[in-house]
Parts: structure tokens; C-alpha cells; sequence
């Protein structure tokens, strides 16, 4: 069988040699204009030209969880599109939200000000029931972040499209229950897939809804906070600040107000990165599963857009 | 019954107010000189003299996990010394100990400073299995810790003075196996009471047999770490850094060199506040179950220490 890879981003010799050591049987090669057709792509931000010379293409697997950059391209008709499930992501994700969360509700940075200003400065304890945490989006990422912070004893809970229950979380589901939600939340995690319809969910009207000093976490996609509004509602003081991992445009233009921002953390989309390994061995597993005439999870549906 | 509070450090009138809400039939009564026996103290660092004048007591309750700063005193000799059992705190510990380790691990301190810059600098990701935590400690509080780290799937160890065994912990026991606990151990969290056996546990020789590039975070007592040796060792390249909550002498002095160096997080033993309501109902739980004729848990055995 053939495997071609195409990526934009990632050094493209670790990864073919990852696929021919994972799959020994397989030619594994990297795309270039001309390369013979192949049954199954490799892809990350692949161009639409990618695509056209590759109709005969039966799976695409994407070397992430979100799968927003390929859903504006006409992909193969013939070929399934499978997103990255957890690949080590899950317990990345896990980490950074609760860095974030404990950081801002145990005031670590003010108590770094102390530190630099010589000051053993020991302030009020806050309340955890004062800081429940809403968690937007409860996929296999969301339910591991959800998990993660369960245990720290924050009041939790979760939103998604279609209804869902865990243990430990309060469920709101839809657009019925998203105001609901909203104003049981002060410290929202966006964990959503990037769709039409998640769009610019972060935005004035939304926030707005929060409880009072809210704190906001985002690492799913730029394009779901609308990023003027959030600095507004800081300058406001209705929201309190924010930990980003994603913005609207990446890397973060050199003059964004962001960079500077005393209440907002920027990091690099570092919070969950692909990891090779993980990623080429599961990606490895559902190729021989196809290859044995099996199904596969993390198919795509293409009209919802996850 | 009576009961009389004697703290150095807490505002005592809420504590009053607290332990005569939560224990009405008895007299509750902030200590002065003169004042009547009781049969229950309910105490923090209080003077010799305090215990000089209350022989009858029964039961002295310690308002923190760690009784070190009675230790030293002559206590009644029909009292009994009972220590709080997390009373909360073992939820901050694990808090403030996953703030530190997921910190170090996922280099937020140096994307901290790339935001600083205004830098767009995706770091190469670090390998969990090369960040064995190792836990000294293994109590209330050392498994509550133990049990939040476990879930990022940090490579773990912990050793404690007599045999313990927790899933997913490697665990070490006794002198006999503290040099194979340090040599696997990289990020190394104290959480020991303080003990003649314990007190400069962290010093030159015992440090230096960490892995390369170890990192220290002390939430336990100042009196375990000799200070200079960290200092030495991190200036030697062999620990990168440390955060401590604890020190030798608190609060910590202006001219101290931890309060502008680089690679230390001082916070002003803030890790694991003593929060009113849950230690006040542990307290008057056990009043209760001692005037039934009930044992208690949390008793302090006076030759060990803790």
C-alpha cells in the first residue's frame, strides 16, 4: 500500500521514517507535485492542491484533533476523513487548563509580584465555590480536562451540542441551555471544535453573560473568541483575564495588544502538541484495521464539521 | 466542657465564634493568663506559658498538620496532642504542587518570557518519562499530592519512614532505600513533617544524588532544606530551580538571596492555608466523639513527632 504525507508544518524526514518503521510494508513517501496515487494521506494543512492530484485517495488521517483547516477544501469524495483522538494530547490539554485554573485562583501571579518586590505579602484565601469552571466542548480532550480538574474540587460543568452526562460535571447541552451555562461560569474553558456554528462564540453578548470577575481559557481555535471584545470587557473590569493558547491570526502579529497585556497570557499553540510517536502509532493501528476491512473511530462527519 | 484557644497567629475572634457555633453546650474562651481550666485547647504555636498554666487538659488540638512548633515544649501529661488531618489543606497541596511541577515540565516561566518579549517561540516538547517526581512524605497530605500528580502520568516514586504501598507510586521506606529513591527522582516534592530525623534532609549530599537538571518544591517545613546548599547546587548547574513555600526563617528576611534569584518561586508559606469552617468541624467532631468516650483519629505520637 502507498501513504503519502503532506504537511506544512512539520519536518517531514522524522515523520516518514516514524510511518516506515510503524508500517514496514508500506511506501511511505512525502508528496511533491507528480508523486504516484496513494490509499492513505498523512496530512497537516495540506493545500487544495494536495487533494487534486490525489482522487483516489480512501482515508485522510489529520495529524490533529482539529480538523477546521481541511473543511473548507474539496477533499476526495471516495476518501473518509479521521482526526487525531487524544495521541497524547488529552493529558497536555489536562495540564495546561489546570495550570491556568490554579494559577489564577490560587493569585500565583500576584504572588510572583510579592516575590519581586521583596514582599511576603500572605493574602485571603479565595473560595473554590466562588470559582465554578465551564467547560465548552466535552470530546475526548474535554472530558481529560474535565477529569483533571475534577479532582481539585472546583464546582464543573460542561456544555456540548448534543446532550452528555458525566460524573462530577453539571451538563448543559445546545443552544436551549447556553445562556444557562454561561451564567453559571466563572472560569470558561473553550474546548470546542472550530464549526460555523462555534464561530465567534466568545464574543461581547456571550462573556457578557459570565459571573462577575470571570477568567477565560482558550485552547481550541482563535476564531471562536472574537478577540476586541475580550480586551473591552477587561478594560471593563467584568472579566479579569485570560490564558491563550490560539488566536484569530498565528503566530500573533508583532504589534497585537495581547503580547502586552498585564492580564493576559499568551503561549505559542504549545498547549497540546502532536506528538510523533503517539500520534504515528495510532495512526499505524487504524491503517491495518482499514487494511483488514475493520472500522475506525474518529471519522469525521464533514457537514458538522467534527 | 470547656475549651480554651490560644494562636499566635489566627484572628481569635472568628475562631470563637466558629467553635461556639459548632459547639454550643460548651464554654468556648480565647486563653489569657488567669483564665479557668479546661479540658480542651485548641491551639497554634502557643508560648510554654500557655501550657504551664492548663494542666487538666485533655486533648490539645493542633490547628495544622505539622505539631514541630510544639514539639520542643512540656506539654501536660495526661494531654493527648492531635494534629489536623487535611482539614482541606490536602486539596491546596495538591493544588500548589501541580502548579509547580506542570510549570517546570511544560516551561511555562520561559514562555513567559518570550510573551514578554513579544516572541512567537514553539519550544520543543519535553518527555514526561525524563520528569520522575519523587514524593518525601507519604501521609494525608503526601497521598492527596500524590494521587493529583498521578493523573498527568508523571513517572512516580515516594519514600517514607516505614513501608507504604499506594497504586501507581514506586514506593521507597527507610534510610536503607532513600539514596535509590533520590538517584530515580528528578523533581523532588517534600512533604514531611519535621522531625530531628527529618530536619536538614535536603542538604548538599542528598541533593546531589537527584538525576541531572532536578528541580525542589518544599511545601512541608524550611528547617528540611539547608539553604545555601540549594543555592550552591543551582549556581553549580546541577538543580534548575526550585519553588518553596517554607523557609528556615519566616517570614522570610529582605536581604535573603532566594527573593531575587532567578530559578526560586518564593511564596509565603501559602501552599495550604488553614481554612476555618473545615477545621472547625473537625475539631468539634472529635470533641464530640471524646465526650462519647470515642477514640479519635490524628493523634501525635510525642517520641516520633508527628
Amino acid at each position: 500500500m502507498r501513504i503519502v504525507f503532506c504537511s506544512l508544518d512539520a519536518r517531514a524526514d522524522d515523520w516518514l521514517q516514524s510511518l516506515r518503521d510503524a508500517l514496514p510494508d508500506a511506501q511511505v513517501q512525502e508528496w511533491a507535485p507528480g508523486a504516484p496515487p496513494a490509499e492513505y494521506a498523512v496530512v497537516w494543512r495540506a493545500p487544495q492542491q494536495f487533494f487534486d492530484a490525489q482522487p483516489g485517495l480512501r482515508c485522510i488521517f489529520n495529524m490533529g484533533a482539529g480538523v477546521d483547516a481541511l473543511l473548507g477544501l474539496r477533499l476526495p469524495p471516495g476518501a473518509a476523513l479521521v482526526r487525531l483522538e487524544d495521541g497524547g494530547m488529552g493529558v497536555q490539554m489536562a495540564e495546561y487548563v489546570c495550570h491556568a485554573v490554579i494559577r489564577h485562583f490560587r493569585e500565583m501571579e500576584r504572588y510572583e509580584e510579592s516575590q519581586r518586590a521583596g514582599q511576603w505579602a500572605l493574602r485571603k484565601p479565595l473560595r473554590r465555590a466562588d470559582f465554578p469552571v465551564g467547560i465548552m466542548g466535552l470530546g475526548v480532550l474535554g472530558a481529560s480536562v474535565a477529569r483533571a480538574l475534577a479532582q481539585f474540587g472546583f464546582p464543573l460543568a460542561g456544555w456540548s451540542r448534543t446532550p452528555k452526562s458525566m460524573e462530577g460535571l453539571r451538563c448543559y447541552a445546545g443552544a436551549a441551555q447556553f445562556d444557562e451555562f454561561l451564567a453559571a461560569t466563572r472560569i470558561l474553558v473553550c474546548m470546542l471544535p472550530l464549526t460555523p456554528q462555534t464561530r465567534d462564540i466568545m464574543r461581547r453578548e456571550t462573556l457578557s453573560r459570565l459571573l462577575p470577575g470571570s477568567y477565560i481559557v482558550n485552547v481550541a481555535r482563535g476564531e471562536h473568541l472574537v478577540e476586541e471584545d475580550l480586551l473591552a470587557l477587561i478594560d471593563e473590569g467584568r472579566i479579569e483575564g485570560a490564558a491563550l493558547d490560539v488566536f484569530r491570526t498565528e503566530p500573533l502579529p508583532a504589534q497585537h495588544p495581547f503580547w502586552q497585556h498585564p492580564r493576559i497570557r499568551v503561549t505559542p499553540h504549545s498547549s497540546a502538541r502532536t506528538l510523533r510517536d503517539e500520534t504515528v502509532a495510532q495512526i499505524a493501528a487504524k491503517i491495518r484495521a482499514l487494511q483488514r476491512g475493520e472500522a475506525v473511530s474518529g471519522k469525521v462527519d464533514l457537514q458538522r464539521g467534527y
